[in-house]
């Protein structure tokens, strides 16, 4: 039997939302890539709620936009119901969110994914990891597939969401795979146990699924999209898919009182299940626990688009038993004779807790080997889609002997995200929030463009296309300032009328006609750099002092044990993270300021630690 | 545990091209149906090619639609090339043919199915049959599924296609599933075997598919569609859907020379499977060896889809190692570069010999199961459809205790089919022929409605607004007929004219303008009534003799072995089909003229054989 071989610069593994954006990113910066998934049907598949975006996430699609990732043109394509959310706060709270056409949205990434140049999309089953080792180091020379197949790249990026070592739970009931009728991916777990990787176990949940025929919407309330949405890529000028409305229910006392009655037969609770779940995405069965005082919960019936009737009941993800589940919806306004057409379930699954990796989602064990997704302990197709676009990116250039692309946690959600997985690990599955994001003022959804598009074009990551329209909108922004800061109504500098409140961008227009010429993209930044320059200013200072931390570099190589003079405790939690800036250091908990002087100290060469 | 009941008049298990119209056609009927699938993404997937229709199999399709089916309405909904296939020939061979946009397809039936009142589609996992015995006789109760439900109803249709104890082959490499990435059914086999069924196996195969945009198109023909493409269903108006070419190119000796020397890596050739395949859909090995004088074989690259790169290589069904796929695409004008997405395999699966059914494909062995579909023994998606639409049909009436509704050889190709199924058995995957039709010249797709659409609107089967429309066709033709056979021109009847191949309907609409009013759709029918009424008259007699046949009924409890002064083998024969006609026996192979004479002395009651 003759051994197949194929020659990849990158190979990535599983085309879910992290994988395709990985695959996609590394092909664009020239690499021969090939993205590997057991199921063509599957690609980009929306295994739990048909939405992208929400608060916090919303933010990070707009990242993943501003740097050539395609999720927002994805979800500009074939959303059915846009909302840009806490539009009454300030604008660093405004977050984008739409509902997807599910299948619609699938398809699309799909065919971009054919479509995309140096981009082979394959079926294959991955069986195992080929390394080698070289000078006592592990490293990755590709994948076997099923068949009697290699696949051969020094780069590979594992994305293998909920697949590895799965279990789905609904009430007692246990079936082995990672989504309902599909299988589990046993062969990388097994490998990554063999290649010393520290593995542990979450779990995850989603609600049934119920035919909207079978729905009384006279028994809910409507809850329309905005009136003037608002598309998530910089590059979509106008939506034009019809949209949809959502409808909301409650749950009350009676389902509350159902569930009470029968925790002991779900899983989390009957010991069934004691790996974690996420905390801010909890189950119906957790929600009534830990919010016992409340005597509803809302939900949202969310169509999963035009050419389907099932409805997502956002807010009920539940893996209690399928009687339960049915009595539950029995009692609950709308959904009295609603038809399951799936039921909820949860799902345990394998995970690589994340401090096993480098910025850059390179793995500290396995060189040229790079985690996304869900296997790092996240939950979120925008997390996943996030951590993809970045291993893509770092595959590729780190496979050409470049620097990788490593994001600040004031440049980007993306580089919050990244520096938490990696310097704290997760002890939940970790989601995004705004208050993880101390700089959050300086990472708003409107601005992500400003923030990352330059980046990006100067590492190749985008199209001219892209980049022209971002530089006719900067020169807008500029122009608009010059203007504003130049002219005076009745003394008062236009700039200053513009930074209250309580003017408008109309205003300023009818002052000074020239600016009529500005797009509403480029007035909107105009007007939140005039109004938010102290908040800014202020935040800079910090900024400017952790980026002299960020510049005190910590070789990978670096020896901690050789800290004899540090705390037991702090040397071992650094060198089980290894950090390699200073900043990052100071971020790990339980590290004080007195560990970090004496590492600046030890950096500096002035205490002669062997840093080989 | 509490364990939960759902109770259904019929249960449909699979959700194929049998099942979606099994559990259409028994809601229709007024059936509260369950329609239980693995999973609710694969409903009505087109496993192999993407097109409906061909030779023989585009008159089924239209017999479907004519009582009712969807199958006819699904591909004029989302076909993208229409072709009349064998044009040039007789009006007996011409044959509907279109492209499918896969998943567009799929979506469409999947709808529907969501749209059909009575009928509950449910993501269920199928783990057995449950059955009762009364009086010695086995009769189902219901399916129990994953987690502990039983989904209860006295008519159980199971439409499993390739998934029962399912193999697939790439070479020398196996994988249990029935289809690329998915699993396989082994709880339905071991109760199949429990309750007494023969199993037998048959293999089945599928091309590579490949990328689009790495394919050569200039080194290929274009093969366009019809310039005047024709709907399906009865019920179409107009096609509306963009139409995209095919393209054909050939394999040659080169290709050959590889599949020969690597034969023995082959599953059907090195042993490894040993079930048999389609004979008339034969693998690219297949057709090296049986037809090893050609030089060359013709593929067809058919595109998948309007959204999707994918492409079908109809022609090359293999199952041949990936490296030997590898290097014949290799070889290949056109496809020198092509990009393999999903490489061929073939599958090996367990089937149910059906001479264990009764013509209504309700098993012998346990009353209220019906099989339609794969697990008789049958391929092609318009086979498994038109017998899921009559299993459907008759577990809904049987269930309420009427007739099942029979179709005779004479009155459709899928009487024909049926009949075939249960009298002969089948020794390699069935699938349609004109040939295999003795009436064909009368069983044409263009008279498919006037042969049947008064069947199934006597047994409730279609709309109001279908019925509509074919009365009215129906009152044209007669018209029309009356017009031509009473007038004349230059002394000779305008029938007469009309029956003359070289004469057109254009030319009778001159010499009667009353005529004008009447549509292509019926002027066809009154062309060919007046053309092929001699061959009809002939083709009549014969089936006068059949259906004098037919209605000797034989009781289902007959005891065959009582005929002792039958000959062995004949009363062996007789005892294992038990036909339900004189009919029926008679076409039973092996059965001669004196063991019919003899049956009809005992049917008759002059030999006094005990029937109970």
């Amino acid at each position: 039997m003759s051994e197949c071989r194929y020659q990849y610069d990158v190979i990535v593994v599983g085309a879910g939302h992290a994988g395709t954006e990985a695959a996609l990113a590394a092909a664009r910066l020239g690499a021969k890539t090939a993205l590997l998934t057991t199921n063509l049907d599957t690609v980009a598949q929306m295994s739990c709620n048909p939405a992208i975006g929400g608060i916090a996430k919303g933010q990070i699609v707009r990242e993943i936009d501003a740097m050539g990732g395609v999720m927002g043109q994805a979800i500009d394509a074939t959303g059915i119901q846009f909302r840009l959310l806490n539009r009454r706060k300030g604008p660093a709270m405004h977050s984008p969110r739409a509902q997807a056409d599910k299948k619609a949205y699938q398809w699309w990434v799909k065919l971009a994914v054919e479509d995309q140049p140096n981009l082979d999309l394959c079926q294959e089953i991955v069986s195992d990891l080929v390394t080698e080792t070289v000078d006592g180091k592990q490293r990755i020379t590709g994948v076997s597939v099923h068949g009697g197949a290699i696949y051969a790249a020094t780069r590979v990026v594992l994305t293998t969401g909920t697949f590895l070592a799965a279990i789905m739970h609904i009430g007692e009931s246990k079936t082995p795979g990672g989504r309902g009728g599909e299988g589990t991916s046993s062969g990388i777990s097994n490998a990554l146990n063999r290649l010393g990787f520290r593995l542990d176990r979450f779990k995850t949940g989603t609600p049934a699924r119920l035919n909207f025929n079978s729905i009384d919407f006279d028994k809910t309330e409507l809850q329309p999209g905005d009136e003037d949405p608002q598309p998530f890529s910089y590059l979509t000028e106008k939506l034009t898919l019809e949209q949809m409305p959502c409808h909301i229910t409650y749950t009350n006392e009676k389902v509350h009182d159902l569930i009470r009655a029968n925790l002991h037969r779900a899983p989390m609770y009957s010991g069934q299940i004691d790996s974690r779940g996420p905390r801010y995405c909890p189950s119906i069965e957790d929600k009534v626990v830990r919010f016992a005082d409340k005597d509803r919960h809302q939900l949202f019936l969310e169509p999963e688009g035009h050419n389907t009737r099932e409805v997502y009941v956002n807010g009920i993800s539940t893996s209690l038993p399928r009687d339960v589940q049915d009595e539950m919806f029995k009692l609950i306004p709308g959904l009295e004779n609603a038809q399951i057409m799936r039921y909820g379930y949860a799902v345990e699954y394998d995970f690589c807790p994340p401090d096993q990796l480098w910025p850059s989602l390179q793995t500290k064990e396995v060189t040229g080997l790079y985690f996304a997704g869900q296997i790092n302990g996240t939950t979120g197709y925008e997390e996943a889609a996030a951590q993809g676009l970045m291993a893509g990116i770092n595959a590729a250039l780190e496979g050409r002997g470049e620097e990788p692309l490593i994001l600040g946690r004031e440049q980007a959600y993306i580089g919050v995200l990244i520096d938490d997985l990696v310097t704290c690990g997760v002890d939940e599955p970790y989601r995004m929030f705004t208050s993880r994001a101390e700089h959050r003022l300086m990472l708003r959804q409107d601005n992500a463009d400003r923030r990352l598009t330059p980046l990006a074009n100067e590492r190749g990551l985008i199209t001219a296309q892209r980049w022209a329209a971002f530089s006719s909108k900067l020169e807008q922004i500029d122009s608009a300032l010059e203007t504003l800061s130049t002219t005076r109504h009745q003394g008062t500098l236009l700039s200053n009328i513009l930074r209250r409140n309580d003017s408008t961008w109309e205003q300023v227009c009818e002052l000074a006609p020239q600016l009529s010429g500005i797009s509403d993209e480029a007035s909107l930044q105009v007007t939140y750099d005039l109004r938010y320059e102290g908040y800014v200013a202020r935040q800079q200072v910090e900024i400017e002092r952790q980026k002299r931390l960020s510049y005190k570099r910590i070789p990978e190589s670096f020896d901690f044990t050789r800290l004899t003079q540090m705390r037991t405790e702090a040397r071992e939690k650094l060198g089980r993270v290894r950090p390699t800036t200073v900043a990052q250091a100071e971020r790990i908990s339980g590290i004080t300021p007195s560990d970090i002087a004496l590492l600046l100290v030890y950096l500096d060469g002035r205490m002669g630690s062997k840093t080989s």
